[in-house]
């Protein structure tokens, strides 16, 4: 930490430029809290599907890297797919954190269940794959989706706003939802709108935005002195790979 | 918040007057974020059984009615058998936590999988059901006990520190652990010279401290507007109360 | 046992007197059973929400410690919401049974899955977490309440019973489930008409009514020698206790 | 119901006469439930394997439609496998109970956990896949054998009972089990040894021995009017039988 | 393996000769396999209850001992309830297929999560119970039936086939499925249908036919040596049998 | 398939030529069944990380690419990471295999519970994520290591052999193994000396050797018509991708 100040870096794994804009990751900042950002070198113009995720990995890697050389104090991989989160765990002691993750996390603390609704039907899988392994598969209510890709999200973002509120009252009412959360950090910013659309509705529910809050959680972290379990994600050994010149991994400190 | 400062108050659910030191929970303070304190009026001595725990509950539900009406902006709980807290979540808007779901949510995150290192055996049931109530059970690798007392936590704390380090290596050798919570808050403040004797075996996990790492992630809800979901936890409906003349429950807000 | 004959005690942790009638509890006696009743002295009037079954929880102890001292053979404890139960097992040597635990496990040996027919919808979460914590969570199809606060269930008794047949219906038509259990033991006596409703459509499911239910187990426990683990449930150590008079814990049996 | 006793039939799944005793049955009996006996004709001499048992299930399922025909109230099937335990319960209308259904529900409600002893180790899967088909796979700590086949149990009772305590301590001390259930109903009468020889060692958990669990459990469900549910088994439909002229369907009430 | 061909035994647990058209099994051999059958001696004429399943048993065994006798390589029961599957297996050394179990674990393997269709809505608790044995309970969607009969399956086949797409439609969009499974072995040879009626509906799942997959599976597991646990599936102990003199054991193997 | 003789192309995800032994594939190879082989481009040296199998990804999709282009029938990825399994089979339409996945569904069925032997004990989180995402979880037993990286197995496989009859042991006795798997394909070819080993002692068990059972499953599958299905896996869209131009994703087939 800097002059007591928690920097966190927001990086994200798409090589579209401008898609995250300065003043919105502004907005998150708070008293002893910054927030930095960058995109990635290789990988692809935006993530909805199994694919993408995993051709944005090996540029996340690198800038988690240059996160950590730089002074950084905790990082954020700025997709719902948490891309690359457990190799990035690896190569870092600073807390490196996925936003479906965390967000799963604090959902299922404030809401006994959650559903997720994401940008597109074939994400679901994805969604309950990381449920299981984060262990919180009894808490995930349901993954819904609004069916608009990420890059469209804003093209119109009144009708992106009204699906919202309808899959929502439908996780609430049908799926069982007693909180929600985004499937896609490229509906940040929506969160006030979709939980005015769900109380005009009656319904009162928590409704997580998992960019500000991975932001905050990772201060908490940092805050609290904990970062990742390095028995679980030691430092990868030494050893040959062709073709990522971009990668250098940190100094061996003892891995395992 | 007051002055953009988070005012964090943490309510001891006994009756033991200066069992949390003031020092202790001032230390908890970071840029931003105050700790405030208090006991509970009507109660157990110190918690180590569900009988204790349920004693405890109406004065600390007192107590957090009353923190959210001086203006607090978060409470935490400060037993990890987190007694009282769906009632008390019920009489409030603002954050409750408990320092064992949250810790538990926390410990997951890092380390893949956790065990709880508490003061007395009986308590291994209580912690299996938390786990089980927080979706985390196949988290949760073991639960181990020290085998003394919370009001002799202290008596000889050195011993208590190299308890706590046997056991905790069983609980990673043995056990399949990969992350440590206390599980009990009277031993906040140990966690440093357990990470100590861990790394000192050549084991490097997260040690969590439950109530400093519950203060910060409570003051990163209160940033982030999250609060308990309503709708798992509207207010109680008004009706007959006999005995508990300190309970007077906020007016009432459009209950379910 | 007196006699021969097993006396069971049914604790309503409430204090509106008159809501359990003598006459319905006399005919849940048979030959080897009689049953017994009692109110809590300081308490809700009904018990429908986390808080109100928290501030129940004192009196009831102090009643399951009275019934034993008294030399009844068996506790149940008048609440879908098991108040206190595990409380009540550590000061108790007679077997403790709550309506729902017990309920839930005879439904779930009778037909594979069951739902439960509850009052109000904020009751469902509660129903989850005990289901989690009976280890029963695969077996429960759903949560459905019938919309109606337990001290009006009387006032229109056919509506209560018209609402507990749609109910009930849906349960098993578009939940699965394929045994019922009401959720409030407020509805006793409903069992018949709601069987008779189900049957008139071909649907011919087992309905758990629950303290009936209770009392046949808690008498067949105690014909088998069986109470609840003291390993579990060790009697709470001695210590301060404030606020609590009417509260004495029985003589200091060798706790854990 | 006759006399307003209770007549429970225990069905010994084997052709060897004699190895359950009248005595040992008729020792079973209290106020208001008698006992009756019955072993089948054709099947196995004892069992100790999934071949084993399920050859004995075509000889229960026609004694357990013989019982109902004779008017008796309930049926216990006097194996730890369950035998023929589904489809038992299709062809009757009383209760079918299993001894190991019964008696892990029972277990879990008075201990948190439990484990099974048994005779041989090739048991452990059948345990396990009951405990599965039950729901109650995360109640169930171990399964630990004796290693002594059913029909040597009774030659060296002493070396029994001591293997009983040995395997009970490792149990609780080990695999972290708070309660016991015998996984052979050739066990039966073993309890109250094992519960002293455990509580020499200071572990106070309860011993469920199945059959007579079972027929205090089979009398409360009786009395309280529940059977297994229609709707999970509905009398098979007609069709041709070849082989088993000894199973003779009772007339079709209306199948689904 | 003789001449390096595989025969993969069917064994049709029922008494009902020429069900299973020898053509239809031709039919499922190709390069290196080869497919014989069997029907049963004893049994029902069809199997749509837990009993049928039941009374299947021991002449399925008495068919499985044959057919190592006389050489086959592996057998599959030619039933979706899979009846006498595990003791079978432990009266042989060569594999021998459920084919519920081999497809269940082949659907979740191609499709996250998978439905069944099957015959008659009594069937669904089977299924359930089956998939909580294989450990796959988080892998099943749902259970949909056609509401026909086994024997009348083929009576109007169009209606059939039209009833599969029917409830294959509502299995994937209300119930999730993202593969599916038939649930009677009597649909065989309806998957391209049911197939090509889902991508006219632009769903593109897969359709396990689960004989002609067992048959494949099997010899897959011929080819890699593989069989059976003979730890799980221990040779049953040799001991007094009556009653089913076509059961003759194979010579004692060394038994656990 | 060309010719009738079904293709099973291996696709070992690492840069290290003449790790994988084009002998030790040919002998894969059986009536109906060839084995072609290749290796990736650009990526790790081996593969004992989450970062490794990471950036082996990228040119193990271009691989899978490539060999449904070339005619090839099926696809397994040679390493029990599975690394890239699911973006893999977005891009193909041909059946794509992991050897993990496979594996645990195979030795599941084989064996009530199987136990993984890997090289090195920083692997044990991700096998359990991997059974979590597989539906397994309860049917892995443990995760044991012999500490010996990857590239070293063949160094002193006498050495490695004598590991693995050790922790293999020990997965049976200690920790309830019933089958086992191997955790690394580099460990091809041990399966008949671990099995002796075990068998020496009394323990038979089936040892899943992952990359041969994977190769005799895929061809089973092409045999049988199924592939992924393309609702949970359908082609990416098409989109901007910077930094891959070795991969070239199939013309659009209608993408979801």
């Amino acid at each position: 930490m800097r002059n007591n100040i928690v920097e966190v870096r927001v990086v994200s794994p798409i090589v579209t430029r401008g898609f995250r804009k300065a003043s919105d990751l502004k907005a998150l900042e708070y008293t002893g809290v910054t927030v930095s950002h960058t995109e990635i070198a290789t990988g692809p113009g935006s993530i909805e599907s199994e694919f993408e995720a995993a051709v944005s990995v090996p540029g996340t890697v690198a800038e988690v890297i240059r996160a950590e050389a730089e002074g950084v104090d905790a990082v954020i991989i700025d997709c719902m797919g948490d891309p690359g989160l457990r190799a990035a765990r690896e190569v870092a002691t600073i807390p490196v954190l996925g936003p479906c993750e965390t967000g799963m996390h604090v959902a299922a603390m404030l809401g006994h269940r959650f559903s997720v609704l994401t940008v597109m039907r074939r994400l679901r899988a994805s969604f309950e794959n990381q449920a299981a392994v984060a262990g919180l598969a009894s808490k995930l209510s349901s993954v819904r989706s609004v069916d608009i890709p990420v890059l469209e999200l804003e093209a119109d973002l009144d009708r992106t706003k009204e699906m919202l509120i309808r899959e929502g009252i439908r996780a609430v009412e049908e799926d069982g939802a007693e909180a929600l959360i985004f499937g896609c950090t490229g509906l940040m910013g929506c969160a006030a709108s979709l939980r005015d659309g769900l109380l005009a509705r009656g319904i009162d529910v928590p409704v997580v935005d998992p960019i500000p809050t991975a932001v905050s959680i990772a201060a908490a972290l940092v805050r609290s002195n904990l970062s990742q379990s390095k028995y679980t994600f030691p430092l990868p050994p030494e050893k040959q790979l062709l073709g990522y010149d971009d990668i250098r991994l940190p100094r061996a400190i003892a891995a395992e």
